[in-house]
């Protein structure tokens, strides 16, 4: 036994077999870094495209210095960087929920900015930046992190920089560690921190007058922060959704094998349903929820239940006692009559706040009845307990309702059991509920993420020796060797109202009901009610010829050749 | 799009990219079996090892013409079978939950009974065999399961053949498809129920007065269908084990992450521990609860939250506020006085049904307090609402309570929140809780289960062909080329009592506290409470050199060499 204790004794802290195995794996890299065995910095040149907004004009008066050195054009690679300088500074930071590929950034970061330049860490997230704790990351650091999921190297936060002390922190954190540059990796949000501190560095930050660069590198397994062919996709989706994908691949291999349940199944996604739409691309369930055709058809609760009960029946007809349902997690605040009565929850519990605490917990619904629309509080009054009570919960910082709470999964099951006892009672149904969220957010990166990835570091690292600021680092052409490109964060900016406010954001991509991939969706799912009809599509692969897939939504909306990804 | 929706659409029906694949990779075969691509069926002769249990003598008693024939010895194998017969008919079906690697089970049958002899899918289950629902499985539909997750294939269900009407509806089936033998792939019970089956059809069923050979094959995700070196582990365990694992080790880096959370997290297992004994031992949590070993010290449900408490606060000593606690789905009944509890309320309920029945929801735990001794209603009266209903929920058939409906992981998640809080409010505490299940028994079997189950395949048809009745095929030396043997069913059986009745079962194998496997987990865990040490054993590989892993207790427990198997 000492020789087996032995062995596994060593895979303690993130070495185990497929960790150090993983840690092995060559990347590719695209044709414009050169050799990918020694990738280099390359400059960059404004690519003829320019991006416009609705609200440009008022970006362009908010982010004055950016917006004038940028002209909102994309940057192209002009090849390799002969001039990059030395001696530069730079901090890396995650910000907001973890991706896979996230550890990637920072060792494709560190290969470009070489022996000659310095790479710091930030520790956690913005709330770092701001307290200013940082220290030197070394090349056998990022030899151990290179492939590996999560974002442990570094820790994350979801501060939002937005106070003017908090500016000033981040100014004097810049000072004390002579930073000359700092990369964001974040979702929508963290980007448009990314460009806000841009700005606010843009110069006077230094004794000599200049500034600190800012990067950003798109990440959120989400997939909301995208942009056509500019950003097909932000970096981590396609691990969590092939974590997700797994995960009901087996269960509607289960479905078909025990021939009793339904399994009802959320998945994570704040708002936008890409992750669901990307699984039921990938498994062929029985029933996909897609927020955005709801809130479209303005379907009321009531009819998505009928809707699954009906698919029940018809299905039991046939003698298939079972199925599974795909629930997006943002679901309820697309669902118009659901999101109304929010809204007016809201409203009235701000209003009410005092008289509410007040209020005995078994007299809170009523109370909150009684403060609603006929409508709304009609509404509220059918749904059950449990769900009023998530209803009338504790608001978050910003007074919403923490709707990612709600089991959205349990509440369709529970409902669509007493609908189908309604139609037929002699159908079986019996269900299980699930919620794929966190598992799917630190796994081991797929061979996509972690090649875009390293490729978005060498990318975001290049722009910094380029001596540029205010971009998001992105690669595109991922079916055909990829390019790396530069989008002006300013470029990306709209107003939106938030919480009585105009402030101004990268909006969130929703799914476009005629993209191609939604389109292809509504093209078969109908066969996929009536029959069996799924795959699975099975643990994801590092190795083999099983490994080299992209998201499905992406390379149909791309109109990609095939669904295989080639970088380099 | 079109050429990309073309590829799509032939992905439907079981046909991944990945299944695709998959279905291309050639299996290893024991070395008995001859050449790997053409394995020939073996002879079987006594090993020398014969099997003694408690109760041998009663065995002998209730299956004379099973134990006459075994004389309870093993069997190794005697070479290839030259004789083997042709004109064969065999029927295989699938008993209780799916489990990874039943398809290769088939795929292997019918590789060794060949073009001579048919082979039969009963559908489903022994539910199947009842009704006499049988089809001819082709080579085609072999070629198409091979290396696929699921029982999908034939169905499965739980119905335990014991009534005399029951058996003689076999002996029909048996008659109108002119069997010669059947092939039950299942768990203990079934294992049971097979060896009930092999002595029933031991003689007289067909018009020559010969009988039908019963062969049962050794499947169960949880891991406690097992004996020594003879059965180091039914199939399944280690998909099963490797599926958790990924998604445990995901959920441990993204606390580590996101500095914030500590995961409950419970994993499907009846009763024994293994499956949360072997997880830890993947992944290296802070807190591994093992059933047996509470049940050992005879652990009190609060000292078991105390102790995951002080964990919490002496994590957060040091900085660490997350976590992650792996509770085996059985616990509830190894401690002790939540067993004396429920078993008391199993006699009490079904004592009063009828006056239990009449009293208000509202009512009932109060009733039920007052049927109790006092040390259980305390107990009760401590418990949280919603665990109290749970278990004053329906019994099953058999009276009992299902205690896998109680939502242990949040149970311990609510009391330690408030032990915590007790200790030291300061400490900051928030909790995730997830059931890692369904989605694990039907996932793509490992490289160990695919390989595993195709020798159990060609070892029971192998048996078959070599004219046996009641064994169960094994497979052993799993770290050194494999084994071909067989067990005599009536060699596992001893005599429990349940449901008042002295029923002949194959007893479930618990985690023993002085296994080589538990001894190591104790000499790591208190290490593993103290700081992060965690490992993420990443998503099972089909290729490449992580590939190859056995499960680490069966490892441990056999003493193997490495972690390795090797077939062939």
């Amino acid at each position: 036994m000492s020789t087996l204790s032995d062995e596994l004794l060593k895979t303690e802290k993130h070495n185990s077999i497929f960790e150090s195995t993983v840690r092995a794996l060559a990347l590719p890299v695209c044709a414009a870094f050169g050799d990918a065995a020694r990738p280099l910095p390359i400059a960059f040149a404004a690519s003829g495209r320019v991006l416009h907004t609705r609200d440009g004009d008022k970006v362009a008066a908010k982010f004055p210095d950016s917006v004038k050195a940028s002209g909102n054009a994309v940057l192209a690679s002009a090849g390799v960087n002969r001039n990059a300088p030395r001696g530069r500074r730079v901090a890396v930071l995650f910000s907001g929920g973890p991706a896979a590929g996230g550890h990637n950034v920072v060792y494709g970061l560190k290969r470009v900015l070489g022996a000659g330049n310095t790479l710091l860490g930030v520790r956690p997230g913005p709330k770092g930046l701001i307290h200013g704790n940082l220290f030197e990351i070394t090349e056998a650091d990022t030899e151990l992190i290179i492939n590996t999921g999560g974002f442990d190297f570094l820790g994350t936060d979801r501060t939002k920089i937005k106070t003017d002390a908090q500016f000033n922190h981040v100014k004097e954190t810049c000072l004390k560690h002579a930073l000359d540059a700092i990369v964001v990796i974040g979702g929508d949000d963290s980007n448009t921190n990314a460009a806000v501190l841009a700005e606010f560095l843009f110069k006077g930050v230094k004794a000599d007058g200049t500034g600190v660069q800012v990067i950003g590198v798109p990440k959120t397994i989400d997939g909301d922060l995208q942009s056509g062919d500019l950003l097909p996709i932000s970096f981590g989706f396609d691990t969590a959704t092939k974590i997700y994908g797994e995960m009901v691949g087996n269960l509607l291999q289960d479905t078909r094998s025990s021939l009793k349940y339904w399994h009802f199944i959320k998945l994570m996604g704040r708002s936008a349903s890409h992750v669901a739409l990307e699984v039921a691309l990938q498994t062929k369930p029985a029933i996909t929820l897609i927020s955005e055709e709801i809130a479209e058809k303005k379907q009321s609760l009531a009819a998505i239940v009928d809707q699954i009960a009906q698919a029940v029946t018809s299905r039991a007809a046939k003698g298939l006692n079972h199925g599974v349902v795909l629930i997006p997690e943002g679901l309820i605040e697309f669902i118009p009559e659901m999101n109304a009565l929010i809204a007016e929850l809201n409203d009235a519990l701000a209003r009410h706040a005092a008289q509410f605490a007040a209020v005995a917990d078994a007299e809170k619904a009523a109370f909150a009845e009684g403060q609603l629309t006929p409508d709304n509080a009609r509404l509220l009054a059918s749904l059950p307990a449990y769900v009023v009570r998530m209803l009338l919960a504790d608001r978050d910082s910003h007074g919403n309702l923490q709707v990612s709470l709600i089991p959205t999964e349990q509440l369709l099951a529970d409902m669509v059991k007493a609908r189908v006892k309604a139609i037929d009672a002699h159908v079986p149904f019996a269900a299980h509920r699930h919620f794929l969220g966190y598992e799917g957010r630190c796994g081991a990166p797929t061979l996509f993420d972690a090649a875009y990835t390293y490729n978005l570091g060498l990318t975001a690292g290049s722009l910094i020796l380029d001596g540029r600021t205010g971009y998001m680092a992105t690669i595109t052409d991922l079916d055909c060797g990829g390019a790396p490109r530069a989008i002006p964060l300013t470029g990306l900016l709209n107003i939106e109202r938030r919480h009585g406010v105009d402030e101004f954001v990268i909006e969130k991509a929703l799914v476009k009901m005629d993209s191609p991939a939604m389109r292809y969706l509504l093209s078969r799912r109908a066969a996929w009610t009536a029959d069996d009809l799924f795959c699975s599509p099975g643990p994801r692969q590092l190795w083999g010829s099983a490994a080299r897939q992209m998201p499905i939504c992406v390379a149909l909306n791309s109109d990609a050749k095939s669904l295989e990804f080639r970088i380099g």
